[in-house]
């Protein structure tokens, strides 16, 4: 029988969210003028999955230089992510953000939100 | 040297963005309360591209089952794509839509534009 | 200043390695002439990230029904993947598959593997 | 009634396969020990869609610079890719190569191959 914690399935969701945010988006042509709604769009979608309390996604403008046709695509370091999940009262607060060139995710912190209504 | 005609290039923009579109975003969570957003995204992104026209995006919302979790991901079926590609004054008219349970991309039709300022 | 144990970081990139695996790859034309080489492209593409120790990948061929061009496309459920990441001695045994017609992820087993050297 | 050209269709189906190949994998974890089996299977992926004759893919193995992990992702100026689309006896042959730092996709002839056998 297998015995996870809600502190450990909490991270693990949280890591979980990350990469998936990540793989499916890279790659995806974007520019200043559409980002806002590409931002709304990957925060709705990564908050309908499991265990997410909050997501905030902030796609870096200065990163979006044009190419031959005025556009850009979204690439790994142009993310800057702050992502919230629960399971039971444990919570996982992690992040995605360039460092050293590159998109580097980790655990910011976890906690216990005593109280908390689950998932 | 290689001679593409215009007319030629219109098709060939049109089935690339499709693909595109498809690929990208195949596997995307979604439900009927995010569906908008991410269509949104969707449009706007693949306008960026280049030779684009106009695009419209509906995603089938009677195929959003709802997984254990309550939510479904985005599949090739749900898609139906109306995409005009312009390239100087030939248009290509070109479509996605579900057609016996495949994700069918194919022309609607090719034509001149008579004036049109080009790209 | 953020103290993560190896433990936690561990369960967090596997959490990482199987969204990134999930979201990259669905979509993917397949069948049961070529899943093969798309297994082992997967599995060294994810063995090049951080962490990862050992990565098994299984695509479920009986889901490969052919659509009318004689193909599929690779669908969450296809996926049964078992994962093992280690910070320092920290290890995250997860995995992926199929459960209630969900592509679930979980973790398998945590443990401590001393005289590890290492990621 | 719609009416498409066997040579339109040829040349459609080809900017559908270029722009498939790009989104499905584009930000994939890659290094020169791992991108020959990443080639291969996205030779055979692609290789499975309708109307294609023949695809030949190559990753440009110099961009492939480590980053803090030791590994790269693909990414669009990294393809090298000759395809060839076939409909009824027309064929086009299509091509994804760098060109001004851009992924460029375009036709490089099209052709008429009497007695082929069709799709």
């Amino acid at each position: 029988m297998i015995m996870v914690s809600e502190h450990e399935q909490a991270v693990f969701e949280a890591g979980i969210k990350l990469g998936a945010l990540y793989h499916q988006f890279v790659g995806t042509p974007v520019s200043p003028a559409t980002v806002s709604s590409l931002e709304a769009a990957m925060e709705q979608s990564i908050g309908l999955q499991p265990y997410v309390r909050t997501v905030c996604i902030r796609l870096d403008r200065a990163q979006m230089q044009e190419n031959i046709f005025g556009y850009s695509e979204l690439k790994g370091t142009m993310f800057s992510v702050d992502l919230v999940t629960r399971v039971g009262s444990a919570c996982c607060h992690a992040r995605l953000q360039r460092t050293r060139d590159y998109p580097l995710m980790e655990i910011v912190e976890t906690y216990d939100e005593p109280g908390a209504a689950g998932n």
